[in-house]
């Protein structure tokens, strides 16, 4: 993984483990995500953490110890932190003209969630011109992040909600890896 | 649906009757979007065409007679048309500069294809602050539009693509109705 390759963690919050959000999958998404960013410090490679602050009032992410990254992903002093109040880390922030301005061309990006944020800004990073590695196995879905009410069929569990959003990235936005992948062979 | 609510028309270009894209659901999707399309003009509300042109040679929508629109939606004279290289209409064009100087606050999207330019440039209007319908059932998904090699899972059909899509963008991005619905009560 070339030094200018970023680690992007994407809304690793306390607020998610709010019961409003449903049931999830991949419980472990956090540890793995906590391994990323102790393997890119160890390198000295750039880490950037973005965290969701929601204008709805009562959101679990909205400002306060909800909006807190988890402590495991927790930033340290100098590691740069962007707040954006919508889906896509790249609207309403200055993360372009930071990843530009560094001469960072390439991000792994994981974090919460998979279908909706996670998906957003890896979506608008790949048509920005960046090169993006999904560490999908560092991400994860939550039952509230499928509405299946418009066709009347049942709801997708969180596993599939998962699966089917980096389907839809894979090939087209990112590469999708495993963690383990990605620090044994960047 | 007030006059200021812009259909928007996604990508629905003779290219994609290329084989290359595979299986496809939603057959009737060109016919509903060119019946959107009929109900705003009748209206004089606005319409906004959006064409891919592939950087990619060889590729189905690469400038040429594949990257023309299907005839059932082909623009009419002033009717704008946004150009675009990647999945988001509004990455490299005029779309929001447009939107916002004639003033249209909201979007009936629809289009080719759900997983990819049609989701990716939902996800974009919603974040940039549009209010977004998703005419489903004028939208299909083709069987390139997701890769599951990241997992080994067996392929997905168009329909189950299609289907997860929306279900990820409805409630959090877009309202998702079907193109009678929009029609009869808009």
């Amino acid at each position: 993984m070339p030094a200018e390759t970023a680690l992007v963690l994407i809304d690793i919050q306390a607020g998610f483990d709010d019961p409003a959000w449903g049931a999830r999958c991949n419980p472990d998404a956090e540890a793995r995500a906590a391994s990323l960013l102790a393997g890119w410090r160890a390198r000295g490679a750039p880490v950037i953490h973005v965290r969701h602050l929601s204008t709805s009032p009562g959101s679990p992410l909205a400002p306060g110890p909800g909006a807190e990254s988890k402590p495991e992903v927790a930033p340290l002093p100098g590691e740069p932190v962007f707040e954006k109040t919508v889906n896509s880390a790249f609207i309403g922030t200055g993360l372009e003209d930071h990843l530009r301005a560094v001469g960072i061309g390439a991000l792994v990006v994981c974090g919460l969630t998979t279908p909706h944020c996670v998906s957003t800004t890896c979506r608008m990073a790949a048509n920005l011109g960046f090169t993006v590695t999904l560490a999908h196995d560092a991400c994860a879905a939550f039952a509230a992040n499928a509405d299946t009410g418009w066709s009347g069929a049942p709801p997708m569990t969180p596993q599939a909600i998962h699966d089917s959003a980096v389907s839809h990235l894979h090939g087209e936005f990112v590469t999708a890896r495993a963690v383990a992948d990605i620090l044994a062979a960047p």
